[in-house]
This record gives structure tokens, sequence and C-alpha cells, in this order.
């Protein structure tokens, strides 16, 4: 049984707080941090929210990244979810976690469509 | 301990395989599932792939909702992040649902960023 994409959930606690309310380096970071993994951009959008916080996805030809700050509390949550085995999220958490360079992360994989029915 | 986010992984087997290859209609649903569950659109990104499949971000003031599609497995994965406990994400699973129509599907909550440091 295999699944059909690898879903890294990064908690990111103790960041820089000035990093994570700067749309445009996250938005730099997360991008690079696509292609460093392996994966294929094929669109974004990201918003920056007032008094402060970013959000915004990159959209890979492997699924996506995502990420939600809040700057007033030093967290960030990460998302990379991609359906492609060649591709290495970590890579992508080194290139945000060199942005936001938080104290403590966790890291969790959830493996998405494992399926039953009949498919190895 | 509060957290920060709820982050509702859901899985869809057996859903409809033109439903899970029409761009157009996953966009609508994902968009009107969005506001259905009290969100705020503020952006959004899809993309088809060839020979099939479609990915596509709807982030909302109050995170992101995701999608995933897999037509030839009948299969899609769908997330929905959201960090205001004002909004209901069973309703955009039951919008989605609506148009994807999965014989099964399995769903997760994950909470996200909780804080331990002082935050109650």
């Amino acid at each position: 049984m295999r699944e059909l994409g690898r879903h890294f959930v990064f908690e990111m606690f103790g960041c820089d707080r000035k990093a994570l309310n700067d749309l445009r380096a996250i938005e730099d970071a997360m991008e690079k941090g696509a292609v460093d993994a392996g994966a294929t951009v094929v669109g974004k959008v990201f918003h920056k929210f007032a008094p402060q916080g970013v959000t915004g996805v990159v959209i890979i030809a492997e699924s996506h990244l995502s990420i939600h700050t809040w700057p007033e509390l030093g967290y960030a949550a990460v998302d990379v979810f991609t359906c492609n085995t060649a591709t290495d999220p970590m890579k992508a958490y080194d290139r945000i976690a060199d942005l936001l360079k938080p104290k403590s992360s966790s890291i969790m994989e959830l493996k998405r469509g494992l399926l039953t029915e009949g498919k190895d």
C-alpha cells in the first residue's frame, strides 16, 4: 500500500517576528523552497493582513506549499504537500527556516491517499 | 492551552471521476465552500494538469482551503485550515462532497499552533 502524497506539517515556534511579517521575503523563501525541494511551481497567491500576518500558497506540479504567520506570537504554520517521491520537503523547510529562524519546531508527516481497493 | 488554528484533513475516495477533472466546477465549489464555512476569501489559484487532475487553493482571511485530485483513482485530498472558531469547516466539506460525491471519506482534525510558553 503506497500513498499518493506525502504531506509534511511543520510547526515553527519562536520565529523572528519581523521576518514573519515580511510578505516579500516569505514569498521569495516559499518559492525558492519549492524549487530547492525539486518541485515545479505553477502558481502562487499571497496576502498580508492588517495589522500583521502573512498567508500564502505556492501551488506546484506536485501539490502545494502553504504558510500562515502570527508575528505577534512568533509562530508560523507551514505545510508541504508533495505527490512526487523525488522531491525533498525538508529542503523547503530549510529555506523557510533560514528566513524565520524558529527557536523550536515540530515536523509531522501525513500519508495522503492511501488506497486500499485493489491498489498496491 | 488553545490552538491558533484548526486544520481539517479530508480524504475523499470513490469520487465522481468526471467531477474530479472539472476545474471550473471545483474552483466554484471551493470558493462557495469557503463562504459556506463563514470564511472571507482573499485570493485563489487553480491549475489543471494534463492529462488529468486539478490542484487549487483558496486563501481566506482565516487561512486556506486546498484540493488535489486524482481523477484516474477517484481520489481527492482536501484541507481546510481556519484560525477563526466561528467558521465551520464541515460546511466547506459538504459543498465539496456535494460535487465530488465520495463513496467514502475520512476526516482528521489537527490543532495548529498550540503554544505552551505562557499562553493559555
